[in-house]
Order: structure tokens, then C-alpha cells, then sequence
């Protein structure tokens, strides 16, 4: 084939190529039904990059954003080191291209044997439950992976670095990673081995030849996007065995003293006080130690949230704290995973986030009114329980409250509510109809409860019947909990 | 009167300010009409601290928070100084708590004598404008200021370190500002009497006392709330005296030659080849000097604004840009001021923003279609053009195109949308009900270039008949201003 029949035949495909990604695109941007990441790996930065750039100028630039998360990231971040990501996620109709996304990091540090086994082993778990979690939710992962032989690559770079137009884009990663290719080699297989998920395939894209590479890179993806959907979705066992180990029933413990404990008015503002004061100091240690906190509060309609948080908030500065208010998730919210909403809200260093009604609500209130399918609020428990591990382990306490009131309690609030014309907007039809669903709710929260409480972020029981006993109740139990941590931190 | 007496008629008042509070709340927060701000002020940070904490306790947290703005901003920031402002402000229903808010700089920088009275100037402007612009949105600003005499500040600041417990809150600046109490005092006079405006108003608050002064802020703010929102609103003089100097009919001689300007298939591959390498090069001395960009987009119907875009993003790193489609807004962007939507995709240090379509919607299609009165769409011009100076002075490029084709050429295009299979998505009937409304676009686009095309940022009409013509010019045109821009940077 002569040079020139060849240029004419490689821009006949990529013409054929853009013709069928752009009509792709249009579906799946009208159907809004569901989510598409590309992820483009692999250690050749600069190879990454012209993919992606090749892609996206193949396709329509709406909806369609590409973020470069190379490089090896600070893992003493603001915030948990998966929280960038969830910034960036597409919605429904979207489409994200990731540059290296969640991989450059354990691969690097594989390579550079730096990294301590546990932990590669513990982000590598991360992954495979984001991957998861979004797969089934409503994101298709394509995950396209560059491969480049030794000599090829220091071609390449030696070429890169000739042309004074392109030499700024070789990094001092790429001139180690060359000199350490059989590392990164052996490294690379080992994550892709580790990392090619059922859900989540990698798709090898050989990485010499620029224009092959590219093309062989746009095929390959417009291949795999999938004009219908195939949803990802668990098998009943995989179900079964992802729900998290029970404790003991704690649950059960947590009510048998019955709901009857009492505070009389001079006790309840003693009390207070000495609680409210102490909090104040933690609040202060907190922000000198960088400690931030996240406070959940669930509870029937009626049980007193709202007062406890307010009777709590007396101890904090106000900028110190955000209360956000969770209620059915908008049009928006609703494009993207549902957990996206609550990744929004997580405090910075040093902040507190207090969740009136909280992301527990998958398994509350979606799995009663069956916002949730049974499916979905299944595996919400180890979804939820990951989330809060990535919190803790960014250095935020993770507090949650369950209030609990009984039937008759709720009555005689509900009837007061009614008569006091201060009040009355508080009741609706909507807490009639919950509660009516009332043995619904115990048993949800009973699971919930059960499923969620780990070691490190328990649910505190609070018996609500009586209001001065339950708000010194989450005032104390927020000072013990914040003391402990900052005990420990001051090691 | 008693102490006892004394303390027992306290709690009296605040009871009753805190159910009065609570229910105007409550009305405002249903009503969703507009949003509230409550600023509050002065050079004693712990009082306008405590001030701020016992107001955000006496009401309901949800929908409320508070922010701390004080201290000297870094000017040296990733985006313009207010965008941090803009980030923050509360939606319809929603109350924010702004301690310091934009004041803190030109007060203390008045005070400690560091200003350059023009730039204090220009400052004071932008606050005026911002201000202006809120209230006459949908936004109530209330703002409190709170005054302390000399010898009361320093009895305060002593008694403060004095005890452990609140030795920490006395920071650097308190101590300064004592010391320097009599300059903080004409900053002070000064700033209150040349940003006191008829829409929002600075109420003076006697700090000395600190249970005194927190019920009479308190009980200043519960007055100011307004029950009924009596919107504030330009009269026909002050909208006239608001539209930005005209200058000489820009619009008129950038189509005087009219749009057939054309370039055949040849001289177009080897233009548009040029120019993307400049380009090209162009974005990385971007990347390296942090100069970001916001590229605006806008013409009727078919003027092809997506396929220049689609062309000109050949030249750049795909995570160096966003293009950001622009439709009508979201129920939730509707909670805000109309420009809010626009703050949030203000590119960060480096970074490039398309708009494809912009807030030059408020004055074209929103004019049009009657969604922004005609007081609303009036003053735009002038909203926008103080926008784009912030972002010019933040090191952000400001290049706008109106792409301009002829009432024939559309038809064409239309017809040539609807006979293609693949392309007869883009078209549907608004298409054709827009087309209909083709002089008062033309009418409307004329005043929008006319007012807005502002020295550092004019705008560049786009002869777009011939496609490959306009593909070429806009490239060529964004090649000619980074350039000149950059160079300047040079110096």
C-alpha cells in the first residue's frame, strides 16, 4: 500500500469511526438513562493524554469533560482521596474521560516499591467497590489500558524531548519511568490482573505506533459503548454474601430498657451546661487538631431531631459547622449515584456536618416507599459502611444518632403539632401515612442498625420518649466520642 | 430592678424574639421568593463572632449557614476575589450569615494605611455593584455593624486572655486593631458612610455590652425581616443612567461588508493548520503563565457555533478545557441570581472555559421569550460587564463571538438538518419559532454588542455564511488576543 492510499484509508476509518461515536453519544445523551466513564491508563503519560484528545475531538464536546487525575496524589488531602472523584462524576448523559482515574497511584507506588502490602491491598479493595458500586448504580466503565515496549518508549520520549515544541510535555515521571520500565512493566500487570472486574474489563490497547494506538484506542471504546444498556446486577448469592457481617443484635440491646428514662428540669440544665461547655472545648481542640466530624441524625417523624441538633449547635461557632437538611433528592441529585449528594457535604479540615436525616434514608425511607429496589437497598449497607470508612480514615469522626420514640410518644407530639398553631406546618399527611408504616420503619432500622454499626462508627441508641434525657443524651455521647479521637491524636 | 429580675426579663425577651424569628423563617423559607443575607460587621471579630452564633441559634439551622470572611484576602487568589462570595450565596428560602462578607479588606487596609485609593475605589465600587445587583435580584440585605469604644475593646481583649478557655479567639488582628483603634475607627466611619446604600442599609450595633449587644442585633435583624419582601427596584431614570456608555455602532460596521466572505478547501486546511499549531502553542505558555480563558459563543440558530468549537479544541489538552452548554436553567439554578450559574464554571488558574451559548442569554433569548423583564434585561448590560472585569482582572481572557449568518443561509441549513438522517436531531420546532422571531434577534444581539463590547473585552463578529471562513476567524482571532495578552504578561 503506498503512503498515500494508506493516509486516505486511516482517514476513511476515522471518518466512519466519528460518524458512529457521535451518533452513539446522541442516543445516550437523550436517554439520560445512564453515566459513561472512560478510563485511559497506563505509563505513558503522554500517550494517555493523546488518546484522550484524539477521543474527544472525535466526539461532541457537550456533556463531555476529561480530567487528568496523574501523578502520584497527597494522600493528606482536605478530604477522603476518592472525594475528587466523586466531584467530577458524570451524570446521567454525561460523559467522563479520566486520565490514570484511581490507578496512577497504586501503580506507581507498586512499582517504586514504596508501598506497604495492607495498604495496596485495602485501595485496591476501594476500587473495586467505587467500580462496583457505580456499575451498578447507572455508570458504564470502559477502562482502556496503553501498553508500550521498553525501546519504544525511550523513542519516544528521545523524540519529545528533541522537538522544543513538545519537550515540556515530558515530566520527570516519564524519564523515571522509563528508567524503571521493568518495574512499572511487572506492576502493571499485577493491577491489571487485580483490576479487571466483570463489570469493569481492561481492554489492552497496544501503545507504539501514535496513530494506530489512537485509533485502535477510539474503536475499541466505540465498540464497547453500548447502544442499550446492559445493567450490571448482582447475583442473588453475590447479594446475600456482600451484606455486612451482623454484630450481636445490638439493636434489640439498645431498646430493652424499655424508653422510659427521665430528666427533670434542674438535672436536664445542670447537665447541659457541664455537656455543652465541654463540647465547646472539643470544638476548639478540634479545629487546632484538624479533626472534623460528620453528625447523623435518623429517627421517626416526630422524634426530636430537629431539637437535639439545635440544643448541640449552642457549643459550636457558627461558621464551624453546616446543618444540611436531607429530603427527597431533587431532579439533579437524581442524575447522579445516590451516595453524589452526600459526597458533596463532606466537611473540610476541621468542619462538622450535620445530616438531618442522612444518607441511611437508601434504607429507610426509599427501601419502605420502594424508591429503592430490594436489590439496591441490599447492598446499600457495605455502600454506606465503605463511605464511612473513607471518612474515618481521612481523619473525620463519623457520630450517628438514632432516635427512638415510641408509638405513643409520636401520637401525642403529632396531636400537640396540631394544636399549637406555632407548630402546626410541622405535620402533614405524608407523617400520617408513615405512620401507618410504623412496624415498617422498626424493622428497616432494626436492620439497619445491625448492618451498619461498625467498630468505628457505631449507632448510639438514644431513647427519645423524653426530650431533656435524649438531648443530654447526643450532647454527651458527642463528647465522649470527639474526646476518645482527640485522645488518640494527641499520641 | 434585681439582678434576678433583670436576668428573667432577658430570658423573656429572647424567648419571644426567638418564636418571632423562627416563624418569619418559616414563612420565608416557604414562600421561596427570595433569599436573605445578614452581614454583619465591625472590628471586634469575637463580638461579630458570638453576635453571629447566638442569631444562628436563636433560628432553625436548616437552610442557614454561616460563613467567616474575615481576615485580609489573599488578592493573589485562583479566581477573582468575589467568586468565593458567589460560591456561597444563599438560594430562595435560604439564609446566609456573612461575617466580615466583602468589608474586612478595604476596612483594614484603609486602617493600616496600606490602600491605593484608586484600587480602594474600584473596590468599594464592585461592592456597591455587587449589593445592588443582589437586591434588586431577589435578595434582602441586611447589615449590622457593630461598634465598640477604645477602652471597652481593650478591657474586652484582656478579660478574654485572661481566661483559657477563650485565650485562643484573640487572634493577631484583635491586638492590632486595638492598637491601632483610632485609625480601625475613621476606616470605620468612613467605610459606613460610603457604602451605605438605600437598598442595603448598615445599622449600628452598641458592642460594649456583649448580652445587650446580641439581643439588639438579634432584635435589629427580626425588625428588618421582612414579612412581605418589598423588592427593590430602579426607577426609569437610574436604569437609563445604568446602561454602559454606547460606543459608536459596533454591530453596524462589523457587518457592513457583508457575509460572504469566503475561503476555499485548500487555503482552509492550510489556514486552519497554522493557526491551530499557534494556538497550540499558545495553550501551553497558557498552562506555564497561568493566564486562564472564557471563551463565549453566541448566534442564532444554525450559525455554527458547535462546529467552530468542535475545530478549535483540536488545539488544546483535553483536561485544559470545559465546554459548558448552555439552556435554559434548572429549576434549582433558578434559586439563584441568574449569573450564579456562571460563577460556578469560572475556569481555575491555567484553565479554559467554552461557553457555548452564555449569560448573554439574560439579553437575547430570556429578553425575547419575556423571561427577564425589561428592567431585568436592561440592566444586564452593565452586570456583565462588571462579571467580565473581574474575570479580566483575575488574569482570566474575556474573547466573545457573535457568529453572524444570513436569514437565507439558516433556511438553508435547516433544510439541509431535516433532509439528513443523521443530523435531523438538531432541529425542531423552536428552531423554527426562534427563526420567526429573526428581527428582534437581530435587534437584540445589535444592542448586546453595542453595550458590551468594553475595551479589554470587545466582542468579534464572525462572518458565518461560509463555515470554513468563520471556523478559520475564530481561531485566528483567539491565536491574535492570547497572544497579545500573553505578551503583555511578558513584561
Amino acid at each position: 500500500m503506498t503512503q498515500s492510499s494508506y493516509t486516505t484509508k486511516y482517514k476513511k476509518e476515522i471518518s466512519l469511526l466519528r460518524e458512529k461515536l457521535f451518533d452513539k453519544q446522541r442516543q445516550f445523551r437523550e436517554k439520560k438513562t445512564s453515566s459513561l466513564l472512560l478510563i485511559i491508563g497506563g505509563f505513558d503519560g503522554i500517550a494517555k493524554h493523546d488518546t484522550a484528545n484524539s477521543i474527544a475531538n472525535w466526539m461532541d464536546p457537550r456533556g463531555l469533560s476529561t480530567y487528568d487525575f496523574g501523578g502520584i496524589t497527597n494522600s493528606e488531602s482536605e478530604r477522603p482521596e476518592f472525594w475528587k472523584y466523586w466531584q467530577t462524576l458524570p451524570a446521567k448523559g454525561e460523559i467522563g474521560i479520566y486520565l490514570g482515574a484511581w490507578y496512577d497511584r497504586p501503580f506507581s507506588e507498586q512499582a517504586y516499591n514504596i508501598v506497604d502490602f495492607k495498604r495496596y491491598q485495602r485501595y485496591l479493595s476501594r476500587i473495586e467497590v467505587l467500580e462496583k458500586q457505580l456499575a451498578l448504580d447507572h455508570t458504564i466503565i470502559i477502562k482502556l489500558w496503553i501498553s508500550i515496549s521498553k525501546s519504544e518508549q525511550e523513542q519516544r520520549l528521545h523524540n519529545l524531548k528533541e522537538d522544543p515544541l513538545t519537550r515540556w510535555r515530558v515530566s520527570e515521571i516519564e524519564e523515571k519511568q522509563t528508567l524503571y520500565y521493568e518495574q512499572f512493566k511487572t506492576s502493571s500487570d499485577l493491577l491489571l490482573e487485580r483490576t479487571n472486574y466483570p463489570y469493569a474489563k481492561w481492554h489492552l490497547i497496544e501503545g507504539s505506533n501514535a496513530k494506530f494506538r489512537t485509533i485502535t484506542a477510539a474503536q475499541t471504546f466505540e465498540n464497547l459503548f453500548p447502544v442499550q444498556q446492559n445493567k450490571f446486577s448482582l447475583s442473588k448469592k453475590e447479594l446475600t454474601s456482600s451484606l455486612p457481617k451482623k454484630k450481636k443484635n445490638i439493636y434489640a440491646t439498645g431498646m430493652h430498657l424499655g424508653l422510659e428514662n427521665y430528666l427533670d428540669k434542674s438535672s436536664y440544665k445542670q447537665e447541659i451546661e457541664i455537656y455543652r461547655g465541654r463540647l465547646h472545648e472539643l470544638s476548639i481542640q478540634m479545629i487546632q487538631k484538624n479533626l472534623s466530624a460528620v453528625i447523623v441524625f435518623e429517627g421517626v417523624d416526630a422524634a426530636g431531631k430537629g431539637g437535639a441538633i439545635q440544643r448541640m449547635l449552642v457549643a459550636f461557632d457558627a461558621p464551624h459547622y453546616r446543618v444540611v437538611p436531607i429530603a427527597k433528592p431533587t431532579e439533579n441529585e437524581n442524575r447522579y449515584h445516590y451516595l453524589w449528594r452526600f459526597w458533596q457535604h463532606v466537611p473540610s479540615k476541621g468542619m462538622i456536618t450535620i445530616f438531618d436525616r442522612s444518607y441511611y434514608g437508601r434504607v429507610l425511607v426509599e427501601r419502605i416507599e420502594g424508591f429503592a429496589t430490594t436489590e439496591e437497598w441490599n447492598r446499600a449497607y457495605s455502600e454506606i459502611n465503605d463511605f464511612e470508612e473513607q471518612l474515618l480514615e481521612s481523619n473525620t469522626a463519623v457520630i450517628k444518632f438514632w432516635i427512638q420514640i415510641s408509638k405513643d410518644e409520636q401520637l401525642k407530639r403529632f396531636r400537640a403539632r396540631q394544636n399549637n398553631p406555632h407548630k402546626n406546618w410541622k405535620i402533614n399527611k405524608e407523617d400520617w401515612r408513615n405512620r401507618e408504616k410504623w412496624e415498617q420503619y422498626e424493622e428497616a432500622a432494626e436492620k439497619m442498625i445491625d448492618f451498619t454499626s461498625t467498630d468505628s462508627a457505631p449507632w448510639t441508641i438514644v431513647k427519645g420518649n423524653d426530650k431533656r434525657f435524649a438531648r443530654v443524651k447526643v450532647i454527651k455521647t458527642v463528647c465522649e466520642k470527639l474526646g476518645r479521637i482527640l485522645n488518640q491524636a494527641n499520641v
